[in-house]
């Protein structure tokens, strides 16, 4: 997407061929600042150190990190390195063990003189599958987009409703929950974003609102309790969220505080939908609130909020009382009687277990083999 | 309530007979301070700059705000003098309007040299009253709370959930939600409070959990958008929010995000509580979501935080993007259909037109006096 009205990834191969070159996403929307990776240790520390984010993101900057390890030592043993130092970068993260094993089982049956090459090529490749899987889940949820804009008098703007980032930011481009919005927006849709701040790490205030401002998306930035109100006074034509786990009966893990938007949205008969790269689904649960643990993380992350004073400088500061404790759950779950569906690179499915086994069969074999075994 | 151990109230009247003395609101929780008020025109600067803020302790300032300016000017211009300044302050606060009524209303009436005794008398009478309507707010919900901790097992804490700050900070003492809250932790229930930060003003991390801690009462801050997560995991046994306003059917105006936290409640079958002082009730309106016009506030509400730095300076930092717009709703509507009961100085009530007709017989009658006028 556009950053200062050029077109934009977050990762890139610069042209001398082996540089990867990626946005700096913490200094983020204070600053934008593009940070040359020219070592697989560089590629470690940007995954580690939160440099880069989101699951797909991740997964494209492990890939590259493989790459330049095969310019530093093309040997087995020097994939074998690689592969342990990136994976244990964030333990958690799907994607970047998918893309770890991609680029090994790819790479080992090579000689090592072609390693360097097809390294490249594989991870470039990952690059735009992210690319086109995104594309894919923009072009299924414009539809859906146009059926709120023909169910409304002719000029009226279409409002969306978005919690936390699942934007170009979390991806290679387009997006999850964004690719409908910004293929909405480049198609003419006179569409506007109402962007939940999302506390506590503010993902929204700060990546989503950064992201379609510099598309030119007009947004307007709410704090997470404003969204119930603006449903109860129709200002919401749909919302879209992303996931991070969604189960096989559809019930969807996401960024906390979105399970009360779709309490929300049925309370209000707004569409409620979640976009989702298929790799997504886990085939291995069902009950989500049951079965999905919910990560606790940082207590700073909530009595900490970091900005720019009026002057100009970045500063930490202290919001909640010494002594009060704190709790921070990363992550809700909404059952799936709440979502409207799920917008996939393979359509818009009912969240139900049947139509996730049709839409993606070979997942369902896969899981079924792999209960066998 | 209690500050460093000791019995301590919003407001008061200091041993020289004349001087009010009240906590500096703006500078908590960072900062406790406690600021003499001796002259009318510093009682309605608290007021305008919020210094002191929350409905009843908006009134109780203003009534002794007359009493200053009786000593300045006990004359009936003095009178209209200070009733036209205090009403300036905040025009859109119910008390402030009811306490300088009721404090001119007796005042007049006397001659001038007996008016400086019987304001501050009136003053500390519109004091007391509060007091005593919260120390029966929290008598009603005290039987609530203890009716949860009966279905418990024995051992296990009562976990209350509460929106804002409807704390003994915005009253003269007690507080209208936490009163029960109070009364429940010093009859000696194991309880616990979950304090929602309630963005974009922060009032429960930086005020509710700021009495909460001084009290002694467990609690624990969390993001506004963490309750649905406790709900579904049976973390929360009732949630006690205030309000600024209740119509005559029971639908309940109060910070934006409250409509949220009660679908919630719905969705697991917890409890959802309001605690109010009866003179809340708005018997004019019905439909709340239709009649209540819903304030928009300053978007650097949003934009911006302040807090403490590490090396102890209070700074304030911007979180959004510059160029972003950001809307900032400062109250949404519950529908009573979502209300289990209303926690008022009569007893815990349904929230339906006959059950407050029924209680407030008295105001019913004025409000059809009113109309056949």
């Amino acid at each position: 997407m556009k950053v200062d009205g050029k077109p934009t990834r977050t990762i890139w191969l610069e042209s001398d061929g082996h540089t990867v070159a990626a946005i700096d996403q913490r200094r983020l929307p204070h600053e934008f600042v593009v940070v040359p990776l020219t070592t697989s240790d560089a590629a470690a520390d940007a995954i580690r150190s939160m440099l880069v984010r989101g699951a797909p993101l991740i997964g494209a900057t492990a890939a590259y990190g493989v790459a330049l390890a095969m310019r530093e030592d093309a040997s087995d043993a020097g994939l074998d390195h690689a592969y342990a130092k990136l994976i244990a970068t964030r333990p958690t993260a799907i994607n970047l063990k998918w893309a770890l094993d991609d680029m090994c089982g790819a790479l080992r049956p090579l000689p090592a003189e072609a390693r360097v090459a097809a390294a490249y090529a594989r991870a470039a490749a990952i690059a735009e599958d992210d690319v086109a899987i995104n594309q894919s889940i923009g072009r299924h949820g414009l539809t859906l987009i146009e059926a709120a804009r023909a169910a409304k008098k002719p000029g009226e703007r279409v409002n969306v409703l978005t919690h936390c980032n699942a934007g170009w930011l979390a991806t290679v481009d387009w997006g999850t929950a964004t690719a409908p919005i910004y293929q909405a927006f480049d198609a003419g849709v006179n569409i506007h974003v109402w962007v939940d701040e999302t506390r506590p790490r503010n993902q929204g205030a700060s990546l989503t609102a950064w992201e379609l401002g510099h598309h030119g998306v007009p947004h307007t930035v709410i704090p997470d309790n404003t969204g119930g109100h603006l449903m109860q006074h129709g200002m919401v034509d749909l919302c879209i969220v992303g996931t991070d786990r969604v189960t096989a009966s559809g019930d969807v893990c996401n960024k906390i505080g979105t399970y009360l938007k779709a309490l929300a949205a049925r309370d209000n008969n707004v569409p409620f939908y979640v976009a989702l790269p298929s790799p997504t689904i886990d085939f291995t649960i069902d009950d989500g609130v049951k079965e999905i643990p919910i990560e606790q993380r940082d207590a700073a992350e909530v009595t900490d909020m970091t900005g720019r004073t009026k002057d100009g400088r970045i500063e930490t500061v202290r919001v909640v009382p010494q002594g009060s404790a704190v709790a921070n759950y990363g992550f809700d779950v909404t059952p799936s009687r709440l979502v409207t569906g799920l917008i996939t690179e393979r359509g818009v499915l009912l969240p139900e277990r049947a139509a996730l086994a049709a839409a993606f069969p070979e997942r369902v074999e896969r899981r079924a083999e792999a209960l066998r075994a």
